[in-house]
This record gives structure tokens, sequence and C-alpha cells, in this order.
């Protein structure tokens, strides 16, 4: 069996990805293109019944030769025109009469651009169900810690208090985006069935000779086999305009970066010196080639990298639009392989961070005792409000500056500073007590969790997607 | 006045694009959330009534100094905290009291985010407007060239003919499937508001103090912002996942790919050999310094240079989703300029293209007489068609290959060639008269235009939006 | 045996480049990297002598089941643990008492660091060759060409005449430029090697029981594993500050850039209407699915495909210099299958590029038919300048402007247009006769192309490598 | 005075980035080039005397209106067309007779690109400088805590000690190679002359009339061009051939990369929990708006926001290589904007890394502590070689991992658990003490630091470069 170098892959090796988008799989989706066309063309009266059949039963990844694919690859820029030699040769050898009917009217790009889009539905229905599995382990993360305090970050510094389950219900509602635009491009995705230059002028004339209303029939067609084959419906071929590639980048690139957030959060909170989260020991994951007591953040790692690489994939899938004539050179073929990989990219990061945010463990008592790190420092937001009242906010703000400066170089505890500048400032300082405890200071967190789990309890956006004018 | 640098900026230069996202805009923006806080939060009974008159009484970018926003934006790597404070003392200068109720509980990513929101919705209204005129303009060319006959090219090579409106209408389903998306995008810019660390707790502070229910006063507060600026609820603050930017980021992309495609098609027609279409000559464009017979198709120069710039700008925005923490360090400031600078692109290029595709020069004898070019090779698909009725498919395709390359190199008329080769096979000739003609090989280019023209009158896509789970 | 999918991968499909980076060659790789440490353990005392020969002939990629790293490298985000332990068991199995001698000291990183420069040197000494080839091959076009006259064309249209010997030239420099590029990177690629954390302390551990001078030996490790591999010595490990990468990165983009311009003007200059080049039509290539008389630029189309793809895939290379720690969380995991790609990308342009140019078909009279497709306004430029010093230079090109646009628009000859303005002027004509000849205005294009025949031919820039500061 | 939007721009706002690469600069460097264009042609004896010394008294960035160069920039897609005219008209109004002899041949990519390159040579000047100074600032800080001990930190976990000063080396070895391509490329950078198609025929044709070997006087104009710029002479004009602009593109992305690790890793040391670096704290950096106890690392930030940008901007030049023709329609003109941003960017992220590297305050104690936090299991790597000669490697490096992970878990201390494992395999525990001392095992971190300190202090990588082919 064939198998793809994944070894510089860790972004997606181990996944089930590479099967998705592999050359079996690609040849697979030819086959089902070509018995997809076949079928509406029976069904329309152009070829006569029975052919689909015949090539289904006739033609399969292992019947075609893959290595005289890569020749014809080199030899015509597309992999389809040997294809279609050798399915032609395949049908041929069990009835030559049936081979006359294959492939009939089509041209190289709407067999692989159909093709593609079929590998690219199956690759977004694993996105699909492995962020559904994300949603439901970030969802229970959150109602678990909705309450669990821990300090919020910004420019890598302690800021103010928030909860755990905030946190993770940031990265719940980013997951939620995501699945939206996946389901919404998956039920997009549209055939592509123009014949040589997109007017179905091939098409056309093959039916000219079989059916009495050759137009009527060859309109019809395209959307027959996008019912066929569970793809949507287009007004116009979209061989030379590929805003449905943009669709499939745009969609792609958000994905890796809402994983990668979460991923490079729990980086950060793994640090030996955070500690607040690990990823599951049991998993036997982690383990370093040197250093014994290593347990390193592996799920994390893998996502991020994925992330890393999507915006690249993807912007050359966005730079492929601006391309030359009906088809172009270089342009289109430019856009296969780092199709191929943003799918993989996002296979493997909507796997792997399905693993990770159903398996991470979760320190409250780590968080608490970081949140009083700065002895109290992380709520001067708070002191600073209350003293507004009293000196003014731009003074207060300016006298906390100075006082939380003071306390962390001293020692000192900062009530006892801030009493001391108040003084010096003929202030009498109010009651304080208890302002500096971080867990008093958690704003709305917890109503804002309940928000985006009544969000992800939501049926409503896998209702319908709303047409694009010209969409069938 | 201050003025952007645009001489290295061909995309954008002179089409107002750098007004709408420039510091003076910003500030501007800056200003407006400011006013819309104060004005949610009076209605809240959180500040006195009055508070948001005197800040847009006393404010406005000329009164900030931006020199010293520069100075505190390299302090401090963002520049609302100097914002805040020149404002502060723009309106204590007016009066003091008021002062003290400004920016009451907000950070500054609530004030940046929101007003970078504000600048690209005024964006993407202006490319909305232009994409409008897009839709029109080339809706009437594909209606007047609907059946003007041209060579479909593929791989750079005439392949087989179809309509020049065809070719205008594929263009013009890229447009309309960019404005969709435009359009839902801007609906759903959603503002920023989430205080420190994104839980509110600043306004809620503030609030406490001032009203009965402070955490219902402020769970609506943000909901309340975005109502008075024009933007979309959000269930959660979004300081660290960037869904709202990514979207942004996809659909920026995606009108330069469309757009660049129009002009990468205009571009090659316009070659001194194809001369098919042309530039408006009387706009009195495409001068060169050194030639004087030269007229350059400059607007389609223009709009390419847009599209070739758009995908990387964009994919710093998609990588700048991964990031660390509730607000990270650099890359929530990685976004900034590359979202002006796609902003401006993306402007840039509508207002071009709308002008290119407004004034478009055709020139339909020049495509006839280019479309005989090849002594009807263009039409071998269908000569290939009908012999493979006598001979197999596989063989007629053989006997044109050898025949159209024989006919090229000799000069011998296409039909002659292959009646030769049909004789020596044993085979009569069928009565091909007529079959070299492209003009009767459209295929249902026409029809097809119909379906775009029908695409692009109806209403339906300016509708409504889906809410995204979460969106409020 | 495995083979990759590369049906998608055009750019490469066919060319040897996927066996050079692929599974197989990395182990293969990561096993010389093995014998190479072992071996200069061996010189060192570090280890017993005779190490290095058993891993030499135990260990083997087919030895070491894939299978089992693709799992190791999910369970540890990178395959050399699997790897490792795979090696270690394969040794003792025929000498359990060398085994505790394999990757004495050794980090995963200095493996997979090393086998990846070693897959990179592979592949740059490939690209090198065929770059040599197209020298060869362009050289001799511009000699042939050197005073074939063509249109020099810019921004699409005909501006004055140069040769097609000086085209070929400009294309050939820039391939002198890459070829440079390419040995000076290659002659630097370094050693990667440092242990856990690049302190080399696990090295020197083990060198304390066996040596005298442990801190000599350990010190000396990294430069004699450089010896041993061919590769360069570096001052300091170089996990962390990946410039070795860069140096990559921007060395594969150049090669791509360079490749793709020549690729871009084969394909503009093949379009139907142009016809100027064409690829070897002798080589079977250029077959449509649907269309029997195309004849696609195939190689061309090839070789665009990787110039498209390069700058995005180096890009993420660039951007993985900016991490964490002494060795980063998914950044350098990022690099790793885009310098795959990139590597591959390269090799694929090279090969494809170096049999187009080798093999390009040029047609010096439809390039003289093409010159004169202006009827003269192609040389205007000349005839400005005559007239400017007759009526002044501004006035000279607003004249020729006109007339050419006048004798376009009518058909009149441009030296009559030009008479009558000049005399409308007051102004008599001065004798212009041979003035509009295209081809008595070629400028310096024939010794432009000896200079860079001289540059292509003289040895200098294989001669030496000027060291970084702390290359060793 | 015209002032850049900058507040967008924190990656270079503030650091005199903007003025160097600005409209007023470009147009200043617009002039150079005609100057040293006609002072070369005075040379020559093309024009008369005295023509440059005019040029050079009339033109000024301020006689020249930038507004009337947007409009020609839209109008003509280069801002050279309507800058000659300015020119132009300006010097005829001090005297027509020498307006004659302006721009005398020349075309509008001569100009432009010459011009470019001159801002880049400036902008290099720039950051070699300031890369001059991180390195003095970088040697001091790695000098001072060559034997500081600290954790060395992999996959965000401790991983083995090292040293501060090895730290600081490794990014100084960065620094010292991307200064070294700062300078080669910088030594590089070469005059663009060629004339409207490369053949330099107009200049041809001007030395014609005026002197008595036209054709050695013109093929000498562009080296004294090059010289009169203190620029590269070059073979050929490579208007169509973009080496040196990818030669800058893969130099500003190193520079980014290498100061955006070391930002990189300056912000992960200050995070809240690590603090083990601060910056300069008596600089009034890092202030919030709304909590007055930040300290935030702005710097860093700075630099890291560069660095995430130059990936995407210099792929667009690399992307830019590939185009068509002897001047490409969109291909070129969508470098300007990139390499401007790419200028600024590096110098933003070059001044500010000096100033980062230069004043970074080093917490040796917090190091101390923070090494040990693990109670010494970051040198089990160590414990590990010692306990394999006892019991084999394999089995060493699992008991050590079995040890370690039950000491964090138990809090025993981790040599107890080692010596109950020891015996429960029957084996005799060793003397161990003193194994688990971090600072004991810092390898070679300080002969290596010593090693990068010298070549630092080596000047031989600003001897000389090594001349490409064909460069002259």
């Amino acid at each position: 069996v064939s198998r793809e170098s994944d070894l510089l892959a860790p972004a997606w090796a181990g996944t089930g990805a590479a099967e998705i988008v592999d050359d079996r799989a690609l040849v697979a989706a030819m086959i089902r293109v070509e018995v997809a066309l076949a079928t509406a063309q029976e069904e329309l009266g152009v070829v006569p019944a029975g052919v689909a059949k015949v090539v289904a039963a006739t033609a399969s990844p292992e019947v075609l030769d893959t290595g005289r694919l890569t020749e014809g690859l080199r030899a015509t820029a597309n992999p389809v025109v040997a294809f279609v030699d050798l399915l032609g040769a395949a049908v041929a050898e069990h009835d030559p009469a049936v081979a006359e009917h294959v492939h009939r009217g089509g041209t190289s790009q709407d067999v692989l651009d159909t093709a593609l889009v079929l590998l690219a539905a199956d690759a977004l229905d694993v996105v699909a169900a492995r962020l559904d599995t994300a949603v439901a382990g970030l969802a229970d993360l959150a109602r678990r810690h909705r309450g669990t305090p821990t300090a919020g970050r910004t420019l890598t510094q302690h800021a103010v208090p928030t909860t755990f389950g905030l946190k993770v219900a940031t990265w719940l509602q980013g997951v939620l985006d995501a699945r939206y635009r996946v389901r919404e491009t998956r039920a997009r995705l549209p055939v592509s069935l123009g014949g040589a230059a997109g007017t179905l002028a091939a098409y056309l004339e093959h039916a000219r000779s079989a059916v009495d209303d050759p137009v009527g029939a060859t309109l019809a067609l395209p959307d027959l086999v996008a019912d066929e084959l569970g793809l949507a419906r287009r007004a116009v071929p979209w061989h030379g305009v590929r805003t449905p590639v943009a669709d499939l980048a745009g969609t792609l690139a958000e994905v890796g970066g809402v994983l990668g957030k979460i991923a490079t959060d729990v980086l950060v909170l793994s640090r030996t010196e955070i500690g607040e989260v690990a990823e599951d020991p049991t998993a036997g994951r982690g383990a370093s080639s040197a250093m014994p007591q290593k347990a390193n953040p592996v799920l994390a790692t893998l996502v991020v990298t994925a992330a890393r690489q999507l915006p690249a994939q993807t912007s050359v899938l966005f730079a492929s639009m601006a391309v030359e004539d009906e088809r172009s050179a270089g342009g289109w073929h430019a856009e296969w392989q780092p199709l191929r990989e943003a799918l993989r990219l996002a296979v493997g990061a909507a796997v792997n961070a399905a693993e990770l945010t159903g398996s991470l463990s979760v320190d409250p008592e780590r968080m608490a005792t970081t949140l009083h790190r700065t002895d109290g420092a992380i709520v001067s937001e708070r002191l600073s409000a209350r003293l507004a009242g009293l000196v003014g906010r731009k003074e207060a703000k300016a006298l906390l500056t100075a006082s939380t400066a003071e306390a962390a170089r001293s020692g000192r505890d900062l009530l006892d500073v801030v009493d001391e500048h108040l003084r010096t400032r003929g202030v009498d300082a109010p009651d304080l007590d208890g302002t500096l405890d971080p867990t008093a200071y958690l704003g709305l967190a917890e109503p804002l969790v309940d928000r985006v789990l009544a969000a992800a309890a939501a049926p409503h956006d896998s209702a319908h997607v709303e047409p694009i004018a010209g969409d069938r």
C-alpha cells in the first residue's frame, strides 16, 4: 500500500488526514465524477443506460496505474489526460462500446476540479465532526471552571483576574465561529462542469445527436451531476473564477487560527513556571530523546504547527485567483498541492485539538497560587477606581502606578504603601479591606460563560445556508 | 493637512482609500467609540447625563496632537493610552467633572479594536458601492456581447470558441460572490468591549456605585454600544479570539482575487498582438515617459497590483489569530497596519475596477479575426466528436491531433487533411461543411450569460445575514 | 515501495525531487548523522572503536519501521525519539554493548536538524547541476539569437525593439545570480549539534568518564561531525537561532523567482497570437483531454506552478525564526514540511527549467513579422529623439503621441502623418527614411549579450565563499 | 510638513524609519538619479557641461508638487512620467535649453528602480548601524552573564541548565549573521539603467549626435551612474529579472527573524511568573490605559510586531520575480509598497532592538530560584547518564522518567526515589551527592560564549564582498 511521507509533517501525521486527500483518494474521486457524469447523461438520454454501472464496476484506484498517471501529469500538466486514457482502456477491456461514452464531452478541469471539491468535502466533514467534539469538550470545561479564578494576562503580564471558564468560553466562541464557516462552506461546495472553455459545447454536441432538446438537457447536466455528488449547483462554470476555492481558503485559515489560539494558550499555561494546565499524562505523550523528566505539551505543539502553516498555504489559494484566460497556465495548477496541504493541516489540527480539549488537565490550586503572586497588584485597576472618587481619576492611577512599583520593590504591603501616599496628599484613606482579593474582582466572567454555553447549545447555525446570487 | 505617502502605492493612490483609514480617520473613530460608550453609560445611568455631548463637542482629530500620540504609541505599544490622556485633558479644560467620566472602565483594546472595526465598516461600504457599479458595468457588457464570438483560451492557447459575453458573465459571477461576502462581513462586524481582560470588571465596578442592577447594566453595555455604532453584538469579548478579523481577511482577499482576475484578463486581451479590448483612450491614461506611442492598460495594472498584495497582507491577519493570553504581545499589534493596508488595497481595487469595467472598449471585429487565426483548428474538438462515430473516440482524437499539426505546418486546409487521413483508413469522409465555423460552436454561452444576468438582478443576497451562534 | 502522492504536485512530480527528501531519505540521513557522531566520538576516544561501523552495518531505512516512527512522531512531536529506540534495538540485536554508545549525548534536534541539512544539501546539489544545464542552454540560445530582432514589451504593449538574444541573456544573468546563491548557501550549510539545550552538556558528561581533556574533546566534537558529513562548522549551536534556515529560504525563493520569470515569458511568447517560441513539439508534451489540436506549453506551466508556491513556503521558514526558548514548541516543527516542499519545488523547477531552456524552439520569422505589426510605432521613441532637435523634446513627444494614434486609427503611413503635423507647425520635415525600421534601433542589445556570456563563462563565482563571523 | 500615518504601525512609529522612505525621500532620490545621469552624460560628452548643476540647483522635493505626482501615478501607473514633466518645467523656468537635456534617454523604470535602490541603501545603512549597537550590547550582556546559570527551556518545559550568557551569545550569533547579510546586500545594491526595453537604445541615440564613440560611451553610462551614486555596477539591465530585489527581500526577512527571536525570548522571560529579565523601567515605557501596576515589555512587543509582518511583505517581493515581459504590468508595481514597508519594518526593528538589547535588566537571583524549581529534575539527563553505566541506557532513562514523575507528584526527594527504584532492581545506589546541582551541569556554555565573542570582535566580515558573475 502506498504511504505518504509524513515524518516531517507532525501537524497531521497519524491523524488520518493523509488518506482523505492522497492520490488513491483523488483517483477514487475522479472515478466518482466520471460515474456521476455518466449517470446524469443516462438520465438525460445522452448516453445509453448502463454506462455508469460499467464504469463503476470496472474502475478502481487499484486498476489505474499511478506511475503512468505521474508520467501523464508531467507530459500534460494535469493527471486527467492519462486518467481518462487508462479509464477508457479499463472499460474497453470490459466493453468497448461503453468506453465510447465515458468522459463524454468532458474536459480535464471538470474532472479534476470536481474531484478536488469532493476531497475538500470529505475533509470538511471530518473537520466539522472534530469541531463538534471540541465544542463538547470545551463546553464541559467552561461549565466546570465557570467560577475558577485565574490570572488574566495581557502583554505577558498579569492584568486583572478572570475565570478559567471564561477563558475557555472565549476559545469556545471561536470554535463555534469556525464551525459555522466550515458548515457553510461545505454546503456551498459546487460542482465544476463547463467543458473545454466553460461553454458546455462538447456536452451539447453529444446531446444533439441523442435527444430532442439538447440545449435543455445540457443546461440541466451540471445540476444533475451536482445533485448526484451531493454538491451545490452553480449558475455558470467557475474554471477561471475561483471564489469557491477562496471560500475554502478563508475557512481553513480560520479553523487553523481558532485552534492555534487554544493551543498557544495551552503552551503558555503549561510552562514549568506556570503549570496551570497539562496535557493528559496518561496518554503516554511528551517524552524527550534526551531528558527523562520531560512531559512536553505535544498535542498543543502539533496544533500550533498546523496553525503556523495554514496562512501561507491558503495565501497561495487566494493568490491563484488573479489568473488569466478561461483556464490559466500555472495559476490553476498552483492551487492543487497547497489545497491538499491546507486540508491535511486543518484535519490534523481538528483531530489533535479535539483530543487536546477533551483531555486537558486543569489545576485550580496552581491558578489560585499564581493569582496571588503579585500580592494584590493584579487588582490595582479596582483600587484605582475606588480612589478615583477621592483624588480624581488621573491622580488615582498615578498613585497606584507608584505604589505598586514601590510595594514590589520593597516587599511592603500594597495597602500600606497606598495609605502612606494618600496621607502625604492629606487624604484620609478609605476602608479598603478586601479590595485586594483577586477572587472578588471577576467582573461578569460567569454570566459571560453562560452566554457562550447557550450559544453552543443552540441548533440554529446548522439550519440553512443563505444562497449566493447565482448559486442554484 | 497631513498627507499619506502614496507614490509607491499605485494600487490605491488617488482613489480616496487613504483618507478612509488614515490617522485622522482613526482618531475620529476612537472619539466616536468614546462618545458611544459615554452615551450607552448615560442611558444605563452609570455616568451622568451630558457626558457624551461634552466629549463630542470638545474632541476632534484636530485637537488631539498626533505627534504626541506617536510618542505614546512607542512608549506603550498602543496609541490609546496617550489618546485617553489627551482626550481627558481636552475635556477637562472644558469641564473637569466630565473628564472623570470619560473612557470609564475602558481598556485600550476596547477603543482601538472598535475604532478599527469602524474604519473597516467605512471601507467595506465603499467597496460594496463600487462593486455595485462594477456589477452594473459588467452586466451591461455581458448583455451587449452575449453573442459576440471570441476565442476561449486555456494554458495560453486557443481552445474552443466562446462569447465575450460569457467571459464577462463569468467575471460578473465572481463579483456577485465577492459582493455577497462583503455585505455579509460588513453586517457582522462586531463591537469589541470587554475591559482589561474581557470580564467587563471595571465597567461593572463603576456601575456598582451608580445603579441598582450593576450586573444587568454592564451585561447590556456592549450591546448598547454596538447599537449606537451600528455594529453587530457579540456574546463574549473577542480580544484574544480574532474570528471577526479572519472574516475581514478572507473577504478582502476574495475581493482582490475576483477583481484581479478581471484585470489580468484585460491585460492579456489588451496585448498589442491581441488587442480585443482596450481601456478608455479618452481618459488620458497610459502615457509612457519614453515612448510616445504607448497607451498602457493602466487601470488593469493598478488592480493587478492590489491583487498581488492582498493575499500577503491578509495572511498576516490569519497568522495573528494563534496568539497567547487575553491580549497578546505583538500578535494583536501586528494586525493593525496589514489591516489598514488590506483595506486600502481593497478600496483601491474596487474603485479602479469599477472605472475599468464601466469604460472598457471592446473590439468584436478583432475578436472575429483572431478566432479564425488557427484556420479552424479551434473547433477540432467538434470535428473530433463528429468523427468519433466513424472511427471511435480515441482514434478520432489521434487523427485530429495529427491533422491539425499537419495543416498548421503545411498551410493546407484542415478539412482536406482530415479527408485524406480518413481515406487512408478506408473511411468515407462525411459532409463536414460548416463544421469549421467557430461561430457555430458556441455551446450554451448565451443561455449561461442569461443565468448570471438573472442572478445579478436578484435582490435576495442583500436580504439578511444568518447569525453565527453567539452573535447577538 | 513507498511512493509519494504526487498527482497534485505538477511542479515536481516525475522530476526525482520527491525521492531526495522523502521519509526514506530522511531516515537514511538520520542514520548518517548517528554514524558520523559515533565516528567523531571514536576519533576523540569517547566511545570505543567500531561503534560507527556496527551502526552503519545494522541500520537502514528498511530495517526501521516507518509506521512506528509516525506513531512516535505523534506521541513526542518529533520522529527522533522513536528512531533512536528502533535504531538502538536494531543495533542491540546485533551487539547490545554497542547499543549503549549510539546517539551518545545526543538530542532529537541534533539528529533532525542535521539530517534536514543533509537533505537540503542533496537537493541544492541537484539544483546547482540543473542550473548549470540551464546556463549552458541559455548561453547557447543567447549566442544564436544575439542579433535576432524582436519586440520589447512593457506593460503588455510593444515598447521598442530588442533582440531575442538580449532577452535570453537577461534571463541568464538571473540564473547566474541564483546559481551563485545556491552554491554559497550549499557551502555554508552547517552541522547542528548542541545537546538538549545547546550546551553540549551530555556530550561532555560522557566524555568525562572516557578522556583526559573532556572539554577540549567536546568542543571539537561538532566540528568533527561537520567535517565527517561535509557540512560547515559553526561557532555555536543554532537550535533556537535559525539563520541557516533563513539562508535556505531566501535561496530557494530566488531560484523559483528566476526560473519562474523565464517560464512566464515563455508562456507569453507561446500564445497562439504571438507564437514566437514553442516548447519542443517532439517531446510528446502538451496534449489536452478534450481538444486534439492543443500543444500546451507544459514545462513552462510546471515551472510557473513551482514559482507561485515557493514564496509562501519560504515565508513559513522566515516566520519560524522568531520563536521562543532554546527549542520552540511549534515554531521549529512548522519548518519541516515547508522546507521539504520548498526543496521539492526548487528541484522540480530546476529540472523542468533545464529541459525547457535546452529545447526551446524559436521562430525568428514570426518575431520579425510581429515587430512590424505597429507599422513603425514601435520606434516612435527614436523618431521623437530625432524631432526633439527641431521642435523641442516635449513638443516632439506630444506630436508623436498624436501621430501614432492617428496613424493607427486611419491606417495611414506614420511618416506621412508626422510630416503633415510638422508642416502645420511650419517646420520642414527632415529626412526620416529608414527611421521606422525596427531592426535599426536595437541599441546595445548585442554587446550586452556579450557581457553576460562573458560572465557565464567566468569561473570565479565558484571560487570560494566568504565566511560569516562565527562560522568556523 | 507631510507626515505619515503611523498610529497603526507600532513596529516603526517614532523610530525615524518613515522619513527614510517617504514620498519626500523618494522624490529627493529621483532627483539624485537625474543629477547623476546628467553628470555621467556630461562626463561622456553626451550633454553639455553644467546640466547636472542646474538640475541639482533647481529641483527639490518642495518644488515638485506631490499632489500632481499622485494624479500622474494614477494616470500612468508610475510616478515618474509626471515627475519628469514637473522637473522639466522647473528646470525650463530657469533655463529652457538645459531642460532639453534632462532625463535624456531615460525611462521611468531607470529612475524609479534606482531611486528605490537608493532608499534601500539608506535604510540598510541605518539597519547596519543599529545592528552594530545591538552587537555591542549583546556582547556586553554575554560577557557579564557568561556564567550566570539559568534554566534551558525546550517545548516550554525546563530542559537542562545553561547560562544566560550562552543564551545571549546565541542571539548574538544570529545578529552577526544578519549584519553580514545586510552589509553584503548593501554593497551589491546595483544601479538600474537600461532605457525603455533594456537595450539602452535612446541613450545611444542621443550619444550618436554628440560623441565619436557612441557605443563605447553608452556602454560606460550605467557604470558611471553607479559610481556616481555609490551603487554597484551590473552587467545587464535588470528591469525584468529582479534578483537584486530578492536579495533585499531575503536580507530584510532575516533581520526581522533574528531580532524577533531575541524579542520573543524577552517576552517569555518577562512573564510575571518568570521575571528573569525586564525592560528598563526608568525609560517610562509600558504603561497601560487601565491597569496602574502594569509595566509591559514594550520594546520587545514592537520588535515582535515587525518580525510578524516581514515574512509576508517580503513574500510579495519574491512573488514579483516571476513576471512577464521586459517590464511587467502589476508585478513591478506590486514591489514598491511592500518594499517600502519591509524597509520601515527592518529599520524599526533594528532601532527598537538596539535599544532593547542595550538596556535589558537581568535578574540572576530570579534565574537561580527558577532553576531549582523542579527540585533537581532539570538535571535528570545527567543522572540518567550516571545510571546508564549501572543498568543500561534505556533502563536508566525509564527509571528516571518514573522517578521524576513520582517525586513531582509526592514531593519526595528525587534522589531518594531513585535510590528506592535502584534497590528494587537489586542495584547498589552510587554516590550521587551533588549530581542534582543544576549549576554543576552547564556543559560548555562558557567556552561557547567565548567563541561568539571572538567572532563578534573579528573584523573580517566587513572586509570584502565576493562579486556575483556579471556584477561589475
